[in-house]
């Protein structure tokens, strides 16, 4: 199990007029902490796009507990719970200090530059061999 | 089972790198055929607000099969399959003609001023009893 | 002088919490101005970009005189004023009825998949020449 | 003269099918740039919308010399040149280390909740008289 943490302020921009952040914008958030945890793995995404690789989503999920307010620091958990074989699942936790905000999760697949399913690349599957071991 | 239809022109603001929609973005489109919804109902979510209600996004999910693209344009079809208690489901389907691009569905549960949750109000109870009948 | 008119709907995505809304979100309004002037013009964007185009902002300015609330309907008046040369200029006023909110410009400049500037299509040119005369 | 720097990752959301920062997006950065220069001023923005003031954008403007890209880290220089009176200014160049990508101005004026002009908060200007002298 990998996990990674990206603190994060909250910005004005981020917020609607229920005064609390737009639900959507925790999917950014999300995405934020899924780049600093494959970057933390050896895997930099960008890398990953020069090469010809896609990492679309293909399923998103969150419940919202309390909100995030505007100039807030908040904390997002990503966890990789298993060693991802076609399909790449990750998991969020969007934190105010002690208070858990938010939760979620990503499914993503990769695709080539024509939008068809492809194996992860090579480099990927090798870094989460060494990562999560054989038998995992 | 109401059903509403609300048609929209995708913006390049909305699209990524990757050429295609956000799919955090889709939600701002569930939010758009919500409000649309409510109006066929009879019910104007801004005046909600006016009267001290809010209507949080408490749960949401989306699966992507195929993407949007910029200057598509797209029809977001919006169920409200049972009347709505303390919680109202809301589902969604993403459609560019016949094809299917992303279905989704957000939960909501009503708040007042303070955030403490509350019952619907009550011209919302009366015209879902309307519509849904008393023994649905 | 070409002018165009899009009627937009505000979506609650669109608020901040000062209540209105946020003010960077007109220049996607302005963009859903400029994408149905070009196509009136007969010019459709996304087929320039298709044939290797790209029009990038280079400059941006608004004026702010009164806000856009959630669920205005609100139109976007762009104008194309003169006949565009190697740069691109377009005028916008969002009003609401008779009030206008804000009024703005942008700027903009062909460029070629590398990014290098370029003369405008010659489809482009030959559609404006129509539009504007050999002597404007 | 008052100088802030705040540092920030491009995130994936904010890029469009360009494959740069979609440009509305830079004014949200602006927006941290302001925030950040105000709390080392010490003044803390959300307190004063606490105290039920509120700061809206009246103007904005905007030259793109170069685009920013996806995982860049980018440097906001946000510039307080003059002391504010009823209006307030504030220029920003947006940098990825030497390089000027883009350049921009905001300015500001304080309304109260009704939405009516109002003079800054008194600590407000007594800061301000503060940082920039009786005679500036």
């Amino acid at each position: 199990m990998i996990v990674s943490r990206s603190t994060l302020s909250v910005r004005y921009a981020e917020t609607d007029m229920m005064g609390v952040v737009y639900h959507a914008n925790y999917l950014a958030w999300f995405e934020v902490g899924r780049t600093q945890l494959l970057r933390e793995c050896g895997v930099v995404y960008k890398d990953l796009e020069a090469q010809g690789f896609r990492l679309p989503v293909v399923e998103v999920g969150a419940k919202y507990f309390r909100p995030a307010l505007y100039d807030d620091t908040v904390t997002v958990v990503t966890t990789l719970a298993e060693k991802p074989l076609l399909r790449i699942r990750l998991d969020y936790e969007v934190r105010r200090g002690e208070e858990l905000l938010v939760t979620g999760f990503t499914v993503h697949g990769f695709i080539n530059l024509q939008g068809e399913p492809v194996r992860p690349p090579a480099a990927f599957r090798t870094r989460m061999a060494e990562l999560f071991g054989r038998v995992s």
